[in-house]
């Protein structure tokens, strides 16, 4: 990998996310020399995906070069590689442009979208995990509904028009809101030819209520929120199939669609040539202690969403969210300066501040420690959050212009159809 | 194509380039059906995709959905097609979504890149007429970047750090500009592990001096402009071959790059079925009056880079660029008008409003009816005038916004190789 040898220890991170970020940023300008590697050149905000799948925002304004991040480091090195095995016997890490070894290694390479093994929706669904998948996404929107103006039939022209949204957690309830508002706004407008009415936003819950890690009293108003948007929602259904054309449920719920959207779960995505034991079963997450050291192993961490540090609070790991993989990126950083200085370790704990997500304009749900709130106020404090959570003065003030723009103009300006999406059959 | 049948007289426009939109507008809100097709869903600020191929500027921001140019128009109707021929004997045009009988037919269909018939080029080189190739020349740039850094012999390095451009115009000379400012500001900063001074950039021209349309002053200064840069200017070289390695010309010029970007001239993209003496032979463009009306035929018209008006001045056709394209589609959405309540035509007549290019920042010639300059003033009129013909307020404001941030932090931020380039081999 054409890394150059040095007498400091070298650590290798695997995965550019919140966790991998925030770890490197402790390591910069130490006696420590740092790889990070991931398989793309940019670190992705996840929580903002949905509005470049919905055309609100450029992909550009919420990714961030990875180089750019640590350019400022002194012994940080950026390979843009993808990691096929670890060897752990021998330290090191093997990839597609070559192997590395390494004296510290750290796994924080998050989660892949979960079918719970169903072949036909793993197919035929489009996931929202990464950048593509989410300008994917946003193709095939735009593309049903030019689509749906030359259908030829009523039926054509329905499922085309049929949007269906399986998972009622953030994600999938902010892209519902989200797609609702093109039926409220764009649609009416600039398809004139189009029977917005004849739009329908489906979303698939297999819980009681949507946002089921949040309080009652947030899962009540979003749902009201998504109501009055006129999304409708589906509790305790679980999707059976889906074709490419009918979703099938556990209930009598059955809908022709041409869009279905995969936002019912997660999975560890761990690296190959770690012993077996060391994965949890079913969630594929790493067995960490409380210093984030994989179970069997003294110089190999894991870190977020791919950590599972059981807890009394948290007995099945925290929380796959950014706010764990940063807190933990941060102390292990920390720790790591201490361990190859031969200082005492501290022992991770979460700092849980709450817990957010939005439905659309002005309506929004947050939990706080003694606080839940819904509606405009929340609404205002969701995008402060995650305007100031946004990597680069540069893209924090495209959002805020964009999210400013969208609000006055009720638009979504970023409407092209770039690389039209083929759907696999 | 599902357009409603009305008692209205119907216009077809084929392209929703400066052109079609210009034309599109003058037709808005009149008793007349307008139909515009596109292969794509978005209208093309042409002369700002050299940015995006550069990671200066995102897609989005340069580009803007035709939905919302005709939305406010009545009887105006957009549709995402990609026509395959015209029956001129019956009116109708077929294309990959089906037939619309036309009234007046207008092909505003443009140009495409011109590889003077070499397969060879033709297969291995980087075209830059349309947002996808833009993007995939931004990530070519940024693999061949990553890859430099982890290359294992020099001669692999020294080519996929040499960056080849053909074609002198303004395409050439902007695009060698903005990659010479890569090298210059982002490879020193970003990738501290590549010898930015290895990094090459060639432009190469077959006339004797770089913007061959413009004025001996502004190819002079535009010469000087690259070279203080840092760009290799080659002017009376022709390429011959490039096989995807090694590019080599009719001199003793020969180059390896792994980065070979063809902008040496276009040619028109008509469309089938019209008879084949309408069109001028090697440029490809419609024959045309002075009415904008195809030789042969009175219901159809062509506008802007695929028509060929001879005059006096312009004995083979105005110049391919945006202000004939723009002045046409402008005339002869008024001359239609005319031509449908039976009143006299206005011949058309190009007001040639001088032309201009960009090598950095600072640095750009203008040539004027009385004045040519070159330098700051001249780099400040361009972006004034280039921001001001941006289609939408918010496309302006961000392209604006990025300028700025550019040209105070030296940055180029849009670095994201988010749909890695293939090369065919």
């Amino acid at each position: 990998m054409n890394i150059p040898e040095s007498n400091l220890p070298r650590v290798v991170i695997i995965g550019g996310g919140f966790a991998g970020i925030s770890m490197a940023k402790q390591l910069a300008n130490k006696k420590i020399q740092v790889v990070l590697l991931d398989k793309h050149n940019y670190h992705t905000f996840q929580p903002l995906l949905y509005q470049v799948s919905t055309a609100g925002l450029e992909p550009d304004s919420i990714a961030y070069p990875l180089r750019k991040i640590i350019k400022k480091h002194r012994h940080s090195f950026f390979r843009l590689a993808d990691v096929t095995r670890v060897d752990t016997e021998n330290n090191i890490v093997e990839s597609n442009i070559g192997t590395l070894s390494y004296d510290y290694l750290v796994i924080a390479t998050g989660t892949k979208t979960n079918y719970f093994g169903n072949k036909a929706i793993e197919t035929h669904s489009m996931p929202m995990k990464k950048v593509p998948q989410a300008l994917n996404i946003r193709s095939l929107i735009l593309q049903n509904f030019e689509r749906a103006t030359i259908a030829n039939s009523e039926a054509e022209r329905k499922a085309l028009l049929n949007f269906v949204i399986v998972g009622g957690g953030p994600t999938g309830v902010e892209l519902a809101g989200a797609i609702a508002e093109l039926k409220n706004h764009i649609v009416p407008r600039d398809y004139p030819d189009l029977d917005a009415d004849a739009m329908q936003i489906h979303l698939i819950e297999g819980n009681a209520r949507v946002l089921p890690p949040m309080s009652e009293h947030a899962s009540k108003k979003a749902e009201q929120f998504l109501k009055k948007l006129g999304v409708h929602v589906h509790c305790n259904a679980i999707v059976k199939d889906y074709d490419g054309k009918t979703v099938i449920t556990n209930s009598d719920l059955q809908l022709q669609s041409e869009t279905f959207i995969w936002a019912a779960g997660v999975i560890g995505a761990p690296v190959n040539g770690l012993q077996a034991n060391a994965l949890m079963e079913r969630s594929n997450r790493y067995k960490v202690n409380r210093f984030n050291q994989v179970e069997g192993y003294t110089n190999i961490f894991a870190l977020g969403d791919i950590a599972a540090m059981a807890t009394e609070s948290y007995p099945f790991g925290h929380p796959q969210v950014a706010q764990p993989a940063i807190q933990q990126g941060y102390l292990l950083g920390k720790n790591l300066k201490n361990l190859i200085n031969g200082k005492p370790l501290k022992p991770f704990t979460y700092r849980d501040k709450g817990s957010m997500a939005t439905v659309g304009r002005n309506k929004a749900v947050v939990d706080l420690h003694r606080f839940k709130f819904a509606g405009f106020f929340a609404w205002f404090v969701w995008m402060f959050v995650h305007l100031m959570s946004l990597v680069g003065f540069r893209n924090r003030v495209i959002v805020f212009f964009n999210w400013s723009y969208n609000y006055i103009n009720f638009d979504k300006a970023a409407r092209l159809i770039i690389r039209p999406f083929k759907k696999e059959v």
